[in-house]
């Protein structure tokens, strides 16, 4: 394939300080440096965390000007000298870790997403909300030709997430995975990832367009927490015994806790939404004498992109998605911050 | 061997109400049931949970009249209609789990401890306070011919705990492992165990007494909380980013606190006493962010305890002893609850 | 539940000496041990295994007079003093451990089929083939209520031995499982129990026939050796880069050594089929520079069998059988040893 | 640290084609990528890899003309533009993964020895019998500051590749590992680490001086192969039962095929030597019914390099070298084809 032209200057959403006007302007197109491959964004999902990365309420700082997004998917444009694997027109992927140091001894063992210099797309590099975007070429996803660009945008964060989750929860086959928060963003991924994985789901929310969804989901058993008396004796009853894996995808305080009361004997309770400042509290005697495992689970790594990634070109997970022009972006965070969205928003960078 | 003769009475340590007279006198020899062997209890060792049995204190109700105890070594001096590979003479030990169904979830397993049915020493099942006791055969420890009966008595109980908290922690040898309360009963057991499979060991605790003993029993790195200002971030320079396990021994909530910051990313804090009403509290996004594990850990299992032994019977391990007679339990319960006690007392059922 | 009327004599398939007359007769109702169950069986699979005890072909001497048999499945119509958990009028199933000692270091570990005192059913102890059949409680399979009992006989071996083989190769959902032998008896429970599990499943064998049920049974891709040139190379190329894991059902010698050369690197083969005299030869420097697995699995455990009976309770595999009179075990052997029946036989013991 | 002077020309031993003349001359100092490291090699391991190497009779081709070897310890002098995590003065190790790919699936997994783009030190890329060497940043072992650089040069390969195997034995501590060939610069590299993870060690070798150092080493029973009848029988009685785990660090055919017969059920066959066109024969009914794994162990990788280098910064393992000048390699080749080598030769580049 002969070399794209690449422009100079190119349009992004940027804001020069945390919760300071979010700006739909041209910028330059950067430049990759060595280890890096730049990617013409054609799409991103819009994610919670890029919410927060603009107001600045987490205690980790970003860069400043920043442009947001890491669930972007686009085409290799250009490509830096040190770079292996990649050829100009292959479909790459943008993710939250956008490079580590490979050599430490979390990069050593895989977990890549523990760096200490972690380098953070849409955080501490500039992100996927502009046409062009860089990343280092290691961590990349690679994502398939022919594609839908727009559709596996949210398998890139959400997705990979909640299958990573689902990992940590350490189940076999057969057995039940209760999710908190079944029918949201994340967790409507969850369900579809945990099937495809053969374990028998069981979902916490609330509502009868919940319950609507989770059944059209393929969800087994559906509680709902604004009908039912006693959640933690329901879920012990339903799964004879409390479910083996807990993902807890809400991240109400309350919920957490009472996940470890329906937690089976042996089980593993897996803590993956980051509320800011709330507490995992858990009953000694009760986590001891159960022998239950609590995890936290953060974004997985290369190989958990990968196989997120195909378990959705299998066609086994879809995200149901909005697109929206790219411009639109501050409406979009607006709703986001109002709770009023369903499903998840993708950005049409070209608009 | 010809078979022993077997009293109609015997010395025992008997209580008939929670809380209640703690009578010394005697009582009827039990029979075993058709699974079990009888087992003449030399040396019993005393835990504090035969202190929780006594008083009551405890949510799981006991037996009454109730004859405590739940480290008992002894010798087999008669056995069940359907016992497998019990002879008389063989050396036993009476741990806290005496029997459990062997046909559950938990049970088929290997997590017996968690079994719905468990029946425990001491508790629900007349324990090792006497001098002859029945046990369930299959879950019996067997102890080698020869072993000092009186020394292994704290195996059965305290070192198999330790050694399967450690076990819990999923380490590889040459790793960290943090011990939070490292120079009481159980952390000096535990020291011992990390070193026999290839820990590097660091120890918390107070007192230059407590540092002397940690290096007799050759720990590598000792922190005193006494005199050290911030014991998180000494042990995170120590160890190099923090302790790949961490066992909480030490049961203050505020400790247990601790140890969630000083254990490393992907690292995992095992929680193992059982201090009444405590909470585990974990900051959500410091467990995500560090995807780091919190687990449970309870008695071992069949195995574990053979495991535990055999590094016992190998020399690795020893507990320091104090021998009193059994009639003098009361007064070691006093000391106990003044805390006055170092080292494990055994009581001898022959006086 | 009344205690049902336990007969005196019962129809059996009873042989004095290994390849000797295949007797139906008359023999007495064995009475339980204290630790056993009295099964009434209704209805007992039909496994080549059963046709090597008969002829006494294998290395370990069986039980004389024998009744073979050991996929039994019917009801508790008896139970000895010290058996837990079992009342009359449950479902059970009599399988190939019959018992075994739970307490040795193999037992311990769940390990129960390498259990060096294991009582094996239609080998070293009455099975199947009898209207009335002893069970060790503790190993006896427990059948949900209302179990067809003829369709879920074969999966007390058939199924459960596949089912382990799965386990064995220790997959992820999503990855690749080779079956070579892939729609015989065992091979066509595998495929189901394989898409269940989440694997992608890639069946190894010959004929059009073989290709039309594969698809049925929705695997994914079929090589048919008869058709295909390098089968090793189809497999490398179909899986690219080979199966993560594979299942050698197929007893051939030269099947099993391909194998080892169309797994992936860091995959894993399973040996479990028990050709006698066979060996599995693997190149050494594949097999380091691949970091491959061979593994050997053989029967399940406790666990195992629970779970194997809930995918089929659960309506996800089904194994396709023929029934037939218990007294015309004979003629089964004939075509057994002709190689002439497809699918499973299972009979009828009122017959 | 201001930068060393570089000088144009090195001394290094090369050949021109496999199995041709092996020159001392000097060669220009390469230039390192922007990936790589330059490091200056003060010594380097000699192993029976690099003689397979100048020979050219394994099955991949070799880079030509070539400068062997693969365990080169020196410094750092020159660093790649796009290298993270290096600094000049660095102590670093070439070993024989000089690079790999990072972006493909065994790379992603921490399997990067099995990544079909490996690169290759003294075999594809020139290595360490130079004074200067290039390694990629990643790949390259870091080496603690002070660490004898000769002494830890054959830790670089020899040690790290039995550290591996015992990873791969998949035991714990307190289990018995056979080391077939226990007592050869592998072996007693694999004694010293198997002691440090708290195995009981086994070792099979034969001869008295053998039997001598296998005690010097602390090994716990040595069978000498020369005066056993029967090697399988003594191992099984010994370990009570078979060793848990068998390393085959000895190539013969035979004592492989032997150690299928002496590992326990359940237990794990390691294979790790490399013969030319040998095959590992298991008797597939002894396999299955044992349960037994055989498992092919490569090279590690970078974490697996950094935990063997850290029980050799710690003291518990160390090889036994012979110090010579570079520029005699040839005559070490001529000893090595003789097998007149006890213990690792490691050659002085300055010389």
């Amino acid at each position: 394939m002969s070399s794209p032209v690449i422009p100079k200057t190119q349009k992004a959403i940027i804001f020069e300080s945390n919760g300071g006007p979010l700006e739909y302007k041209d910028i330059p197109v950067p430049t990759p440096k060595s280890n890096e491959i730049l990617v013409n964004i054609k799409y991103s999902g819009v994610c919670h965390t890029d919410l927060h990365a603009w107001k600045g309420d987490w205690p980790l700082d970003t860069k400043l000007p920043l442009v947001g997004g890491h669930e972007g998917a686009g085409i290799v444009v250009a490509i830096g000298d040190n770079v292996k694997g990649w050829k100009i027109g292959d479909y790459a992927g943008v993710k939250w870790l956008n490079g580590s140091c490979m050599a430490c001894e979390y990069c050593e063992l895989g977990n890549e997403s523990n760096c200490p210099n972690a380098d953070l797309s849409g955080y501490t590099h500039d992100g996927s909300f502009q046409q062009y975007a860089t990343a280092d070429a290691v961590q990349a996803a690679r994502i398939p030709a022919g594609t839908n660009l727009s559709e596996v945008a949210p398998i890139l964060c959400a997705g990979m997430t909640v299958y990573k989750a689902l990992k940590s929860a350490n189940l076999r086959a057969g057995e039940w995975v209760a999710i908190s928060g079944a029918c949201g963003g994340l967790g409507s991924l969850c369900i579809q990832y945990a099937n495809a994985m053969g374990y028998r789901v069981l979902g916490i929310d609330g509502g009868d367009d919940k319950a609507k969804l989770f059944k059209q989901l393929h969800g087994e058993v559906f509680i709902d927490f604004t009908k039912t008396k006693d959640v933690i004796s329901e879920v012990n009853k339903v799964t004879n015994g409390g479910a083996h894996g807990v993902i807890n995808v809400s991240v109400s305080e309350a919920a957490i806790e009472a996940s470890t009361k329906y937690c089976r004997a042996n089980g593993t309770v897996v803590l993956v939404g980051l509320p800011g400042g709330a507490k995992c509290k858990s009953d000694v005697f009760n986590q001891v004498v159960k022998s239950m495992t609590i995890v936290g689970s953060y974004v997985g790594n290369r190989a958990d992109t990968r196989e997120a990634l195909d378990f959705f070109t299998r066609g086994l997970v879809k995200a149901p998605i909005h697109v929206a022009p790219l411009s639109t972006l501050p409406t979009i965070f607006e709703k986001m911050e109002k709770g009023q969205i369903v499903g998840r928003y993708v950005v049409d960078t070209s608009r």
